[in-house]
């Protein structure tokens, strides 16, 4: 059986991929019995959609994958804390833990900028597991290291 | 100029398209310059996509067609109160105002449930408007008032 450490790097990977396509390097995967169901990466400025992040697309690669919006099974596993709208989402299908490897101080809505599970009255309240990961949190620190050392020079 | 209750009236419309597919009746429409530029219904059941509601899609349609993910310049009408996600993705999306016609007393994060705007930090604010509205009280109130009778009956 393989480990959070495991699929944690299978979602980097997906991170990766996104920093391929010059986007925010965020990467998820969604794993049910021990498999991964389904992948996805932040496709924000490709696609335009406000709601293309790394969990939203993996969420719905595994809604139409198991045709239910009930992943009550399943675990999701991203590079980066879930914003609110993905926490809410993960919430709203019911999916059973997420584990994330970096914090987002700013916006992440599982502990950091919010704890979207202090909520009382929410239908679903996942397992949240935060796994300090040395990979998930340089790829994501280092894109925007780059970004102000590009602007800087621009300047 | 068009007024809110003019464009309410049209999210109802969406909704009404939603019960017609046999989903929870909300509809949305999302308009810039006093025009509508994206429409869109919950669509859930048909889609299995636990993020197909009535404002995502309509949200989604605006940023594919004015292909950007920030609508500063445009408002939100939708038939009830946005969800905490729906919430977070019209601030997200830097939407100007959000107008609703019912409340939402069990998921609604624009006030009854949870207020989306009472977090400090957020990177944009919009305006936020109910307009207490009978027809979009009642497609959603009779649509689960429905629900219940037909599962009295077949209990």
């Amino acid at each position: 059986m393989k480990d959070d450490q495991y699929y944690l790097s299978q979602a980097y990977l997906e991170a990766l991929k996104a920093l391929n396509h010059d986007e925010i390097p965020i990467g998820c995967v969604i794993v049910k019995d021990d498999k991964i169901i389904s992948r996805g990466f932040n496709q924000k400025e490709e696609t335009f959609l406000v709601t293309s992040h790394a969990e939203i697309n993996a969420l719905n690669k595994a809604c139409k994958k198991l045709k239910t919006y009930h992943l009550e099974e399943c675990v999701c596993y991203v590079t980066l804390e879930p914003c609110l709208m993905c926490a809410s989402a993960l919430i709203q299908a019911k999916i059973k833990r997420i584990v994330y490897g970096a914090i987002s101080p700013k916006n992440g809505a599982c502990g950091s900028f919010f704890d979207v599970t202090t909520l009382s009255n929410l239908n679903h309240y996942p397992l949240i597991t935060y796994i300090s990961d040395e990979k998930c949190k340089s790829i994501i620190s280092n894109y925007f290291k780059n970004k102000r050392l590009t602007k800087e020079k621009e300047d």
